[in-house]
């Protein structure tokens, strides 16, 4: 951590700033600038909050970290990619992991026609929410433990994997029976207690990145389901708030080619929810691809315009199909399989 | 709800749109314009998600919400102003409320002489985290129920109410036995299966903006803990996420006037968190008072440089009662007291 | 236009509001709601501007305009592609065009070498700027028309277009003499001055987003060259401002397919400037043509790290070199060649 | 500077970056951490941007850079607050300076009334645009040198300064022979060339903040017109662009003390087109005074319902008159004069 002095900082406030590192348990380094005096803090990391508040001593202008604030999450500490498994299906190895399935689990004839189309398209793992966390009390609120029973049965039907939604700490056992992934969605991202207490029950974690989330709070927020023993964390891109109003939210591929630098694990896009718009899910979902990432999570629906949710930013089986069809000469040309 | 047909839509389209609006309950109101036919769905709005899904109709360009999707909170609905009672201490009326107090509870010492400085200054409620939600799991996090009792202990000789925050549904009754207003903080300002808990408990809540959170979305956050029969709900403005670095949020005091004019509710502020810096957080509790909010909520620390958390933004005593002397004069001039 | 009246406006409010959309020419047409009145405005959208006003008029909640601003620069106006000439290079057709260079001309042997080597690559345009817009007055502002001369002399030896920077309307004659395409920068986006200038001057226009310009504005800019009667516009996504700084900006690829639908102009990326990293260009550039982009604009330096401008972007050539290797499998999959 | 190597750079890496800095002429100073070195580069910060290429070395992980990079507009270099002199109106002074007037010139009847009115109110400069820079080619543009004949009429009258804005170098001398302040619009405010042709001629420049300009980007603005010579600049915040979208721009009051710790140029706030809506205006021109601001700059219409632009955000003369007596108090709480 590199601590700035202000211009014209005093000698004695640049003392007082030294002693507080060494209490603090670092070696101080004192460079002395032209115009300013920089100090380095030297040292094991963990009490970095601490050294922050070095910022409110007088003569400070500012507090430059310079490591990480991730340790499990980083690539630093483990270079090898992880590879998460779930069951006999991988996430974040040679092959492309297409997640596909409803906004809402709404009835059976859904879920199993959506099932068993995206199963015959290539999907491997059906995605569906039975919990929905909704912007507004009025909308509809999932179908619970109904939802997660029909999620089951079109598993054991078309035997792919299930990833759905949890939203409250207290239903995390539930839905874990029932999911083979407990997906965390972006407006929990930093809910705290909810991710320490899927780290806990120990099921691989699909963690939504926040719609604010720069990309090292997303590995924080990792770093909590990590620092439970549970390793088997998926990241997934799915669009920040920024001022750009035709698409619903701003899909940030650049994050893919990021995380594969700072972190070993696997890294997957929803373009769904990314752009909003079913017209721009196939470019995206291709461009995802091409960047690095090793999976995508799509929203498909039978019939988009009766959907309780999300109807507008859903495929249809039949342009789902057509999408996993032109995806694969792209998987190939970027050395993956599909 | 306005419906917007593509340029060329035909007229076989424009007639399934009008079919399925009416089979969900609304009139149909067509205006064939030079180069768009445009449609209105008039009726209850209740079903409005299920309206958005005609976006994936065909033909259809887009869809355009006209009524606010907010009920309970809407100032349509009730023009006068909600005052907020906590014991004998309104929040909402002629007299700005100020809450101050450190970002996390320490220790006994700091919360004692932290609540008789800030109450002999002006302030009415101690604030102070006794469940925090850090963005790094190796951060302190709080603690616990000794941090509600060292609050207790604090308002049992200032006499101060207590305001702090709730950060899982599993704790919510304990925080209630202690706290006498239940704080939502950013991180989880679209955390549902919270709001739904604190509505349920009924104590005031104190509801902060999420950093990605439109004006909308917060009163539609704030509409959950309403439609749980909860009515007492404190709105706070604490800062977005911009591009902006030079302070760590962007305090947005645009909100003030625009929930003053959308929502009965009372609006605070809090320039702690939303400049993260002292030395911005004087001229900024300022223009909040000065463009309408109904009070503040200010990081105060004994020693901010020993703080576990927040210490660059916290003010130090002293500068804290001046800050509120320099008040006064400002709080007469907008024609309130403190 | 659709212009909505608040709960409660009386009827003489809305008749004031028919008489006044009467009067700019529109044919009123009225939808009574079951909360509010609503408004459409038939009519040539020319007056928009004016009709914009009607949102100071008692009782007028807001207003919803429904056309796209843009005319020329529409998709509806011009369904088929536009392919940009450039001598006998197309821009916008079945070839994605490859442009690359470093960010400034420097030197006679830097730009033969880069040139020759960015030809070899598989580039057909070569880059540079001469007049370079910085954020600093202190930083290098380039070697204007002797910068000019040497991107000439590359041209003469390799045959590869050129394409440079205009900064001002006053150089952009010089600067046409020389170059083959104009390049409009991010920062000069809504510089109208300049737009108006390139649009009279003629010849082919790169025209970058700016960083904070909607999709919408973006094609508003377009407009006013198209609407000089210079119709060679090729748009360019190079990043827009977000709250992440992982990345220097934002590279907004959800533009190309947006683009796509809306216009008809041509589009390319630029990964160097909208990642800021030399790391991620490869990756963001494979990505750009998965999502349908014409082409890449990619900064490329002999020596990085004694670059004048933006080493840290630019890739080296044996990268260049590379990088165009992977893309050709690519390119081929999405059905296009290189 | 900082330079941060990475994880496990090598000695000769090290070694090289050392002899590159030594080589562009500052002093290096090394500091091995636990687990990365770091060094610091000591000297006149004149060749930054050269040292920022430092980041394509091979071993590097990033740079940080420790001093500001403006100059003359640094409150370290001049610590005194800058007065503006307009003539025998001083801006940056104990008084708060009132601007205000159209957003265009439209006639003579328009320009005098408002002149008339807002002269009577307490303003002391009439703003009004003669060249009009407008996001549409079809909008109106303004009536160029006609307007600015108005311009001067109005300020014979009246008294009152003129401020009215520059688009085009070509036009800046035209301009000030009638203006007594250039503005610079938030378009332009990274329009290097302008901002160098209002720095040669002269005149005091008021400078809007780009919508996407951080305020570092905003100094670095006006440090091209100081460094022309020009050391009259009042800077302005009039609103960047975020995800809100309730308010047009979202004002950021923020900036106000941000900039009067870090320059001593004066700085005032443009509420009208910050928020782009009437209602809002007064509330944020009292926030923009409590929070430190020279001045304010507020559009004022006598029909904003027929205005050429910016209708929605136009006072009426009646309010216009309210919000200067509603100031009066608060300026003097803050103990200022108006």
């Amino acid at each position: 951590m590199i601590i700035v002095m202000k211009t014209g900082a005093r000698e004695e406030q640049i003392q007082e700033v030294i002693q507080r590192i060494e209490e603090l348990g670092y070696k101080s380094h004192v460079i002395r600038g032209t115009q300013r005096t920089v100090m380095g803090a030297v040292g094991d990391e963990r009490g970095k909050a601490r050294l922050q508040s070095l910022e409110s001593m007088p003569g400070v202008e500012s507090i430059v970290p310079i490591l990480q604030p991730f340790k499990l999450a980083s690539r630093e500490v483990k270079p090898a990619k992880t590879v998460v498994k779930v069951g006999d299906l991988e996430i974040g190895g040679q092959a492309v992991v297409v997640m596909a399935g409803p906004c809402s689990v709404e009835s059976e004839s859904q879920m199993l026609e959506t099932a068993r189309a995206v199963k015959a398209a290539g999907a491997t793992v059906l995605r569906g929410g039975a919990f929905k966390p909704r912007t507004s009390p009025y909308s509809f609120q999932g179908l619970a433990e109904e939802g997660l029973k029909l999620l089951d049965l079109a598993r054991a039907e078309t035997g792919l994997k299930i990833v759905t939604e949890v939203v409250n700490p207290m239903d995390a056992e539930l839905v874990a029976e029932y999911a083979d992934i407990l997906q965390i969605g972006a407006r929990n991202a930093q809910n705290f207690a909810l991710l320490k207490k899927v780290g806990e029950v120990g099921k691989p974690v699909l963690l939504k990145r926040g719609m604010a989330t720069t990309i090292k709070e997303f590995l924080m927020a990792a770093e909590y389901i990590l620092s439970e023993g549970n390793y088997n964390v998926v990241l997934c891109e799915r669009g920040i708030r920024t001022f750009e109003i035709s698409t619903r939210f701003t899909l940030d591929l650049n994050a893919v080619p990021v995380l594969n630098k700072l972190t070993h694990l696997p890294v997957i896009v929803d373009p769904s929810h990314g752009t909003g718009h079913w017209e721009y899910v196939a470019p995206m979902a291709k461009a995802g691809i091409a960047c690095g990432a090793d999976g995508l999570l799509i929203e498909v629906h039978p019939k988009p315009e009766e959907a309780q949710s999300d109807g507008v930013q859903s495929l249809k089986l039949e342009k789902f199909r057509r999408l996993m069809e032109e995806l694969r000469p792209l998987v190939e040309a970027v050395g993956r399989r599909i």
